[in-house]
């Protein structure tokens, strides 16, 4: 298979869900690999240098060429890794298109709000965000129930197994539970609402790769904190 | 090959960039379809029914089965239509990375400020959006150089031959032709900032498909100004 063997590397941060999603499908397709942890505040010329449009991590090294932006590395793991009958997104073109679909909804709907949510200057501007992101998650539960027959076929968008819409979204569990203890809201968490999703968030948690690389509740739970605190009073940026 | 054959359906809208794209796909893959204007002030119960989420065209329908999101179209009808060694994204998986990256910096970092500006309640709010996009042009510059070594592999994303990039940015060959003569900012056509680019733009428009499909710039610039017209005066949204 293409791309199989060769020095792979990714420049990373702990913090970051969308690096967690690149270590998650890295260790679901069996991808060995070195990790660097970068400082942000103080990028590594090699991130900059690989990553030069929007300098940003995840940045995933296959023998010296640069992939940028999770979603596409994603992509790019699954089809140079691994045999071509055991791929995150389904070999059916139709089914393809739909798991690209809630993979784009759940950034677009869910995760651009949440940044903003975290990255908010006072508590109503952070409030009226997460409530965007509570209300995408309606949207999302439908995905899923998309996905998987109503939960006939298995309780992951991938069905029974973890697929790419699984590993997407997984990025973000820390900061679901995390989200919960600082602010409030439950997110997936709210079994009357969004039963499928609460379901999915319990398994998806207990899967060996989840508890291996998923950051640490505590940990988040400080860092988000520390950026609350960080961006308190500030204006609410341009766009 | 799966999904060749079957009825195809594309709700669309004539001034829809990313409707032009879908059509430009569709032509270039030989699929033959029904072709179904849509009144976005009282869409079709069809269209609310097969894009519940976004409410928004193009849905391509084949087979009864929608898809949505016209990047998603795009990969699907590359995927399900024409022979496996006849497709608009690269076989090689990092070439297919590169042209994902360049597909969602277009939409990301041009296409939305470009809508932003469209709707902008005053001039100097327009003028500050259309500014970030001619900026991101040299990004895209970039991104052309990248994907052809500096023109030497072709003038298009694809190479020699329009791919899956060249699809996405046709879409709004029109808007670039129609902005220069609305409010004068030349996205695309400065050869000294952008050569590839100006190059890029000459050529494209010169295909058959294009000539054929792409929208007449009179009527694009009719659209531009009544959209303007609709919006004066309006608050930028919150968001």
């Amino acid at each position: 298979m293409a791309g199989d063997g060769g020095e792979v590397t990714l420049l990373g941060h702990w913090g970051s869900p969308f690096v967690t999603r690149v270590r998650l499908v890295l260790r679901l397709k069996g991808v060995s690999y070195s990790y660097v942890e970068e400082d942000l505040r103080s990028k590594s010329d090699l991130l900059l240098r690989c990553n030069p449009v929007h300098r940003s991590v995840p940045v995933l090294i296959h023998d010296g060429r640069p992939v940028c932006e999770s979603r596409v590395i994603l992509q790019y793991v699954d089809e140079a890794f691994g045999s071509p009958g055991d791929t995150l997104l389904p070999a059916d073109p139709h089914e393809r298109a739909v798991a690209r679909f809630w993979a784009a909804y759940f950034d677009e709907e869910m995760g651009a709000p949440w940044d903003r949510a975290l990255r908010a200057g006072s508590e109503e501007e952070r409030a009226a965000w997460m409530q965007k992101v509570v209300e995408a998650a309606d949207g999302l539960e439908r995905g899923l129930s998309e996905c998987t027959g109503g939960g006939r076929k298995g309780c992951f968008f991938g069905g029974e197994r973890v697929g790419y819409v699984d590993v997407v979204v997984g990025g973000v569990v820390s900061y679901v539970h995390a989200t919960a203890r600082v602010s409030g809201e439950r997110v997936f968490q709210d079994e009357a609402r969004t039963p499928l999703l609460a379901a999915w968030l319990r398994r998806f948690g207990e899967l060996g790769v989840a508890r291996e690389l998923l950051q640490d509740v505590d940990r988040v739970v400080d860092y988000v904190r520390f950026i609350h605190a960080k961006n308190a009073g500030k204006a609410p940026p341009a766009n």
